[in-house]
């Protein structure tokens, strides 16, 4: 094994899967073998079971409380991660007018757009590729089609640390929306979209879920070669459970959502994730070492991109820092440098020690910039 | 809560999710907050980072070592459970002739059955619906087509009860077997076969990841509308990691594995499988209250179904078992009776203890049978 042995838990800047809250962890570990004196564990326990039912009906109606879902919408888990809604959403949604629009900001939605074209037109709307993914496009710079089925977009870029800081404005087209890496971290306003969705392994659970949040309305008209399961009618037809949902991952999800309920909800959560930002973005505006990714105006809260002049300093510094307890530092293989991935569950203080830590290596390490 | 507080692990007779091995558990809960020392858990974990990915390969390579998994054979872990497999391998398959033979002895092969109409020609090769699946048809019944593009099957029937006790001959063409309930309690012959599958929350894991062994020369032919993660060949070409595959639930299979293997690997867990479920049957066959709902020389050594005379007389059994620790009991609500699922984790003294309980509960109550 070529990792540290420690006998503490090392701060963990993965783009997902990400950390966890350390209680959550100790709940679960605390009822692995006997979930509450009844006598097994919550992955034995058969998914239509009264026990296991009522894991899943409370992890259901928190996530409803605390995302504020209307009554228009619906909660559903899936399997296959974001991934297999790229799939999921043209073969459901696509349907009405056989056309969609997608924003390409970056690789999560270039991936979506080139499998929307298998059952489609697409029409790409706006895209960020001409200056390497490192801002968001604005309101102005959207061609969005008055006879699209649906608007698509990525509201947080993992990859090139990038975040939407608004909401497009569509002209009634309605909205599909991969917040894999931003859900829960800012109030959303539900109603304005379609559909949103978000791979758990970020900011919610560990892998293996995707939640969809889907207006009923446009449920209902998938195209007829649609896997069974990947139906989102069938999907709320049956409350999630036309077979075996992901039982585990799902009651993870629901220790995970009663923690950030006790922690202050969204609301708090959103204070933190531009606390811990702003530190982060401190370091780079006062560095003269550290270059700052992405264009200052499309910032991501989640995914702090930087770099330095030279590979060889970039490797240097994710090594030392890895070598004191800061884990994953370095960037996506496709654009390199560093990233800080700064979810709900990284603590105030993983940011603020990290921040000094650069500072320290700035300092001795000035000769080198 | 409507279950009994107890400090003490049950008998959990479910017959998916079902009971993992009480050591596979305890470990799980040992790491869960740092995997051997690398400081975090492994639901944290980048499912790209070194020690993810040893946990991964190593956990590939001991299926193949204890399943005997042939070079010709690649495995694949694929997320969505069966259901997503009854339209993946149409979908993958289906292409070469347009047509498949499909054995339809139960609810689960039904499933399947009308999955694959919406993507090609399905002949109904065999049905064991004439006698409500109470048993497998014979070779003799079987009529296979020449030009079928593969043979489906459901190795064991989880609701009847019921249980292949051979290979079914097609004359060449390719077999595609559901073992989701009872892979690794026999020794397969992996060359025999196109492809097997199997959701493993029966005998291999907790509940969100199928495991799926499929011969390399049959992928890579899918419906151009296959959505991307469900093409076999890509999840061949990216070793089941185009995206983040269900990392937390690889692990447990891992473990599972682990322990199986230090148990005598399937050999082991054949002998033992015969032996719980000859204890069973020997009750019900000795018995003036209890009925066998399969037919003899069908019956699964995986699920044991059986009833009283009476819906009243099963739901005291079923209640009574039920208040001295012997869990999930009631057989599947579109048959009714009860059913005993003795997957590879249910140690042999759950099953002779139920023996025992059985044959009290029929002098206990002889005047009501």
């Amino acid at each position: 094994m070529s990792y540290t042995m420690t006998t503490q838990r090392i701060y963990n800047f993965s783009s997902g899967p990400s950390m966890l809250p350390l209680p959550v962890l100790e709940q679960a570990a605390a009822e692995m073998t006997n979930y509450r004196g009844c006598g097994m564990s919550v992955m034995e326990m058969s998914h239509r079971s009264k026990v296991y039912l009522s894991i899943f009906e409370e992890t259901k109606a928190d996530l409803k409380r605390l995302m504020r879902v209307p009554d228009t919408h619906e909660i559903i888990f899936m399997q296959g991660g974001a991934t297999l809604q790229f799939s999921a959403i043209p073969m459901n949604l696509m349907g009405r007018t056989g056309k969609a629009d997608y924003a390409v900001t970056g690789n999560f939605s270039n991936l979506a757009t080139k499998e929307a074209k298998k059952y489609g037109t697409v029409h790409i709307a706006c895209s960020s590729e001409d200056r390497k993914h490192t801002y968001i496009p604005a309101q102005e710079d959207i061609d969005a089609s008055a006879d699209a089925s649906y608007f698509y977009y990525c509201a947080n870029n993992t990859i090139y640390g990038t975040e939407w800081k608004y909401v497009p404005e569509t002209g009634g087209v309605p909205l599909v929306c991969d917040m894999s890496s931003n859900i829960m971290t800012v109030p959303v306003d539900i109603s304005k979209y379609g559909l949103i969705y978000a791979g758990v392994q970020k900011n919610l659970a560990p892998a293996g879920v995707a939640v969809v949040i889907v207006d009923k309305a446009l449920a209902g008209n998938e195209h007829p070669l649609t896997p069974k399961l990947m139906s989102y009618q069938l999907m709320i037809n049956s409350d999630s459970m036309h077979n075996t949902p992901a039982c585990y991952t799902l009651y993870m999800l629901g220790l995970v959502l009663k923690w950030l309920d006790a922690n202050g909800g969204v609301e708090r959560m959103t204070k933190l994730k531009v606390e811990k930002a702003r530190i982060l973005y401190d370091v780079l505006d006062n560095s003269s070492m550290f270059i700052g990714c992405a264009e200052k105006a499309s910032r991501s809260d989640m995914n702090v991109t930087f770099r330095t002049s030279s590979t060889e300093l970039d490797d240097k510094f994710v090594k030392e820092a890895k070598s004191v307890g800061f884990e994953n530092l370095k960037g996506h293989r496709s654009v390199g440098g560093m990233r800080a991935s700064i979810y709900n569950a990284m603590p105030i203080e993983g940011v603020q020690k990290l921040a000094v830590f650069m500072r320290e290596f700035e300092r001795d390490n000035c000769d080198n910039a």
